[in-house]
């Protein structure tokens, strides 16, 4: 039996145009080196600056905040159709549309590859959700920083990268919006507190150094990583 | 052409033995009456006590949060099923089971009712994100408190209700966690920033008493009524 | 490969609220042990009180006795889902909607649990159905009462449990309405009948009794065998 | 608002290879006339000689009773479709796969063609249940002989058509076999009892003639009627 | 009764990132100001560089051509998401999946938006096969170039813009493959076929030139009409 | 794991009715010798006659080409059907209505059996994307003739069947009209020009003589064989 495994891929890391191709690549080919030491991911891929670039338009044109994030959406879920193609055979075939698709698809023992699921959460929601849902215990989350900062590197001179924090830590600069992982988003508070009721592990890697979420999985080395509280 | 409007019906309203009937009766009684009014309502319906119950027996199992989710979800389900068959030709025939299907089922012209959507979202979640997707502009939140205070009336004397307040007030209410309006629940944060983002006008009532969500529509009579920022 | 078996468990015996979680612990730990022995079940689960209670006040208000049909099945879905909770990672994660949901879940290989399908069709019918579809020779029926009697017990002293009887003397009983193993239900014919064209074994067992499922699939004791006619 | 009714047209009215496209031809202009009439029907199709002939392969093949049934209910929809195709705008441009897809066609306004629905239920029953979901009083059923005997005419000289009778009597003929109104199928019964238990009035037509249908729900003109029981 | 049309936006109208903004606006102003004048369109757009873009990611990957177009599917409909999106209250809410969902949309009475459908068929395709469903005579087919050539202008001086044509003269240039509306794709030749089956009217205009797709319908001035074989 | 193949088999194989039953019989005990060679087959079954009797009567009542097409895929998916009830619990138990579910059936380890898919496309067509969607290199197709032919055997006496042939040939044939293997639809082009994307090898094989289905996956003897190119 696979041990579960969720990993998500931040948009960003697949947004360049220039890097598109090797990126997607090199993630498949991480990816199938996890399955081959014994595991099965699902994968949660954001939207990235496709995701940006639509939404926008859609906010120009005055529409509702809900119907730009089902535009969000959908870029998210063109990316993960991509990494379906990329990986083949391994992929379960289908893009799920919701948690119950999403958990029937993770039962064929294929690759599951997930983009957004709706309207007001995030992808790393998304992520979170699907790791109580499998099952599994270790959600790997690579964007393009290193990991978590006490502060924002760019604007603060003492921020300092945290290697190991609680999950109550992560609450805490969730909720007073200091929180440097990527992104800024609201429902990022809806992912930590999944992660705090299921007392997952989480490891903040940088995506953009090949080799990182492997590592995350099979060696535990990652930038930062957010354990339950002790006792 | 009916005017969009979105009512949160809190299913504790409907939870005890004897008032299920009683009550069910009313609040359908009184969404007839809003329909002839010129509105189109979509009802979302709480799990309430039905809810815990299930969810309190899942959970004793050791099952995970997501799957005790999806346990509340099939109950709210059930209370929104109820509320259909009462509401007969009136009402949408099924319960959607994603946004795009109660966009859909609104597109119906009739009264469309849901119950919750998804794992890590509350039912507050989805009237907020509802309102938005049919471009109501006006949320009736109807539990079993008068209104909002300024905190819980049973531990603090001091407590005062709150006719009118910004949706910032809200918010700030809602994120030091002393929001009393009959749910504690993490992801009302979700619903309120929904709620912010969307400018969105939302009237608590309370809806042991007959009329109140009525008067709320037609006459912008309630309890507390939270408006968008000025300018 | 497991041999399939389907198992029906009453509503009734899951109703009261001070027993709802030790039964459906103990009929979790009951199925996981049949899985054990090499059986994979498909397990239908009626309403009982819940839905009992909600079709009731559909009704009071007048609505079609389909639409009170739609919310008792909702019921027994809510049922189901509780019992895919506790079953976890051992549960097919849906409550099949349609039978090609039901057996494209049993194709999963893991325990599938149902309620009600649709109008006009009782959980028995369901299970006798889904019993032909997955090709079980056994259904198991657990409810409230010890097995088929001659006669009603509580107004017929002269009344006797049946320890064996043929399907044709089941389908006589049923037919002259006075079939007592719990359910007076129209539909039972239905599920009478289908027993009868695929000759199926059905073992009547009182689920009240910690073991009853267990000893029936595995040990072929049970309260009342329904066995083809000879020849 | 048009006034809703189910038409149940037999499988065996269009079976003949000759009068196929005459028949179809012939109810989609009567079908026509009665939505010009102020009606909304929603017409349920059998499979007729098409099922039998396919059922019958799968049954010499040794196939279980609900697979067959399968077939047959796909035969009922393949002939669902061809009316469809020919009622062109007029007709829901899907045949429903479920009682809840049923209802929702129906709200669109268009008319509804309908097959079978699932195992272990005659097309008769789908045109019951189908009455009490959209709230028709009205049931007309079209098939190849005139209305209820008393007996089957081609074995007994003394068998008289009844020209009205009660649901009772109708289910007395159902229940002791002997109803004669050319199909001779266990499921009958549920569609009597539907019957029975929403008070609905039947008109048995025969479908052979021109006209019957259109006939039977504008003048009230049938072969039989079977009205609820007096008081 | 608004008069049904088939609009068909060439992918690569929106796809340059500087226009998309610009274009999409446009686009749906044009489409509400044909709404206004009694059409009810269905919308079918491409998936241009987007598409190509992705796709090209997953055959250097060495995927088969299906799932490439897979992607590109899923390319186009995230375009069409964003239309939806613009067109708010105008646009059913979702993309359809399948062309039975293409038609149920188009009975809500609302503009429907459709991307491509399934692999080995072009959006070309899909917009002829949709004017067949809706009983649209006219398709609308929107691309970068000003209409149909006898070759290609940019590589034969002597190419002359056709300003009608019949059905059967289009499908000569296709079958030679001297097509040059913007696509040299195999499946414009289904598309053709499709347009000569049912004798539909195809005007070809320059979506680049503000107004072209709404004089096309309104005022029937295009860049080159295809009209069916006289007699 | 099993090799993925794709056969096709044509209606009229199945079309005619006192052979209807043995030719089932006949092709299912082919499919599962197949499948205990090793092959996991997904079946794709055209409408024959019966399909063309339907839509015939369709089409004289005026209907559009795109409704004929959804009449003669219905066609299909009954014989689809009737094939799925025959290899009981070695198929999956449902016919796919989308690529996406014919691949996520296809990973359920069960033969796969489906009709046609969509308007404008032939069920040639679907087999040949289908063996693009499992990762089959070889496509049998079954007809009643003996092979391909340089023309019209009935009617040029100088035809000559061809033993093998390259795509490109096959191609050319296809394209002028000339191609003679038991269907002359526009949509083989379609069907070859997906055969030649892919390099997919296609068997023709006579499919009225038994076992020669299993002879061309298992000995790869057949009436014509069509292979890529060289070099």
């Amino acid at each position: 039996m696979s041990k579960p495994v969720v990993i998500k891929i931040g948009g960003h890391l697949i947004s360049a145009e220039e890097v598109l191709k090797e990126n997607v690549r090199r993630f498949c080919e991480e990816i199938l080196d996890i399955v081959s030491a014994g595991y099965q991911p699902v994968v949660v891929v954001g939207g990235g600056a496709l995701s940006r670039r639509y939404v926008g338009v859609a906010r120009e044109l005055g529409r509702s905040e809900a119907l730009c994030d089902l535009v969000g959406i959908e870029a998210s879920r063109l990316n993960a159709r991509l990494f379906i193609a990329c990986l083949g055979k391994y992929a379960y075939p289908s893009v799920p549309r919701s948690y119950e698709e999403l958990v029937q698809a993770h039962g064929s023992g294929k690759v599951v590859v997930s983009g957004g699921m709706q309207p007001g959460q995030s992808t790393n929601a998304v992520a979170a959700v699907a790791a109580e849902l499998i099952g599994a215990e270790l959600l790997v989350n690579a964007t393009n920083v290193e990991g978590v900062y006490t502060a924002d590197p760019k604007e603060d001179p003492t921020a300092v990268k945290l290697d190991r924090m609680t999950i109550r830590e992560l609450l805490e600069l969730v909720e007073k919006g200091s929180f440097y992982a990527g992104s800024y988003e609201l429902f990022d508070l809806v992912a930590a507190r999944v992660v705090e009721r299921s007392r997952l592990t989480v490891a903040f890697v940088d995506g953009r150094v090949p080799g990182s979420i492997k590592s995350a999985i099979i060696d535990r080395i990652c930038g930062t990583l957010v354990v339950p509280e002790e006792g």
